[in-house]
């Protein structure tokens, strides 16, 4: 599995259905609509997209069927990313090496951005024509309950209220669980949906996808002391300034490390029953364990 | 028809359901349900949930199959609220008498509060059963598009771009049909939905949500005038303070009042075909008309 061809045709594909799923810039009001596509074209890696259509491929699926659900995960993703920057929040001026949104559109404009691609992420998501095991409802609630108050908006309430704060390794561990990890075990699990997965499938990605999705908020911690903001295309050292908990901080750079790795295996180890077909993931799972942005 | 006997009674049973329809306050992370709960049991009329129930009825259907969309139409609107009175929006300390979400939990939180609130919605829009003309994809749809960046968020753009500007009668129609009637008129066709209304009847309760929702903003900018604040629960004299686009500041007082009486009569005229089963939403037209707060 060449991972970089992979990924590449994929995001092609899906930057193509993205384009299609939003409203043309010019839809009146412009401006809300400039901002949306703004930062959701503001050159993310589309991690969760891509996890999206390889878990409908993995269980016989087509990423063709999953595209509007992977559209819909990106925008939750990017929802998240923009009321996470506020001055309210984590106050962030840099995101993928552009100005956040309420940067160039001011506060007012961006917490409007962000709630209209939430918004629009459940339109999208009510698209599709569901599928025998698993109905539209079925797919609304999982996007739902993985971007709800006990999903990923717990997980920002949490880190919120730990800024400045000491704390355990285990609350770190609930904050991206439910920070990252929710979300990019749901991309995985929408597009396993979207494939018509048995029960079994279904749970055997779960799994793998909250232990991907734990290994990747690692990483991202160590990235943000070992890399500069140059290379992240984000502000690095923010957590250290902004005295964040992170994995580094509360275990050690060599720890985090470890740690990193031995989630990255138990994560390929789980789907290693699905065989050939959940090949890309477990070239995905590989690639973010030795990325540099 | 009693209306004060019919609100009482509707309002009731709603205010049972949404308490059961919201996760425990207690719920891991307590911060954010308590949030989403003080905000939700402000103390509200509940005018789009009992619209929503009167629709339900008007068609032959039930309130009780018409709760949950009550309660997710009641989500958005308080999510609306909550990000409205922000800072960087409208920055309101007061809201139904009570200090505002971001007074009391600082402006983070407040924020998270909005975005819970109105993921929620849509994970309540996704349990519905789904009825003969329409299914829940249909019913997801509708509040997504009513939420979205085309009507609800679209007012709330062009509200916030033309603080302090002169703007035309029509720019202020664009700004309340968008803001207010377009969630208004969802809560109406939701009800109706769930009454497995024909496209003739959801054809007619929508202009009767149009006019119902343009005439509610009127009366709306009325208040905000000529009642203090004690006797409206938020601050009152807002709208002129900053600047802000009102019927009464563009069309004058007296012509304000003779378009709230006519689009009031517009509203009630469109329903009398639909019998005495319409009563209820005959009368809520009446009383919004003659409200005081």
């Amino acid at each position: 599995m060449q991972i970089h061809t992979y990924w590449k045709q994929r995001q092609a594909a899906f930057e193509k259905s993205l384009q299609a799923a939003l409203p043309p810039a010019k839809t009146r009001p412009a401006t809300i609509h400039e901002a949306m596509r703004y930062s959701l074209f503001a050159g993310g890696k589309r991690l969760r997209p891509i996890l999206c259509l390889a878990a409908a491929e993995a269980v016989g699926g087509t990423a063709r069927a999953a595209m509007p659900l992977a559209c819909a995960v990106e925008c939750i993703h990017t929802y998240s990313l923009i009321h996470d920057d506020l001055p309210c929040m984590d106050d962030d001026d840099l995101r993928r090496g552009m100005p956040t949104s309420h940067k160039v559109y001011g506060e007012g404009i961006a917490v409007l951005a962000g709630d209209a691609l939430l918004t629009h992420a459940f339109e999208l998501a009510a698209r599709v024509p569901g599928w025998p095991r698993y109905s539209v409802a079925a797919v609304v609630r999982e996007l739902a309950a993985a971007s709800g108050s006990k999903a990923l908006i717990a997980g920002q309430v949490v880190d919120l209220l730990c800024e400045g704060k000491k704390i355990s390794a285990e609350e770190l561990r609930y904050i991206h669980r439910n920070k990252t990890a929710a979300l990019i075990t749901s991309s995985i699990r929408l597009g396993a949906m979207s494939g018509n997965a048995s029960a079994a499938q279904l749970k055997t990605l779960s799994k793998f996808g909250e232990a991907l999705g734990l290994a990747f908020q690692v990483i991202d911690d160590i990235l943000d002391i070992t890399q500069t903001s140059e290379q992240l295309g984000k502000s690095a050292g923010k957590d250290l300034a902004a005295e964040k908990a992170t994995y580094p901080a509360i275990l050690g750079m060599e720890k985090a490390q470890s740690e990193a790795a031995r989630l990255t295996r138990l994560a390929k180890n789980t789907i290693r029953s699905m065989g050939p077909k959940a090949g890309a993931l477990q070239a995905i799972a590989e690639y973010l364990l030795s990325r540099k942005s």
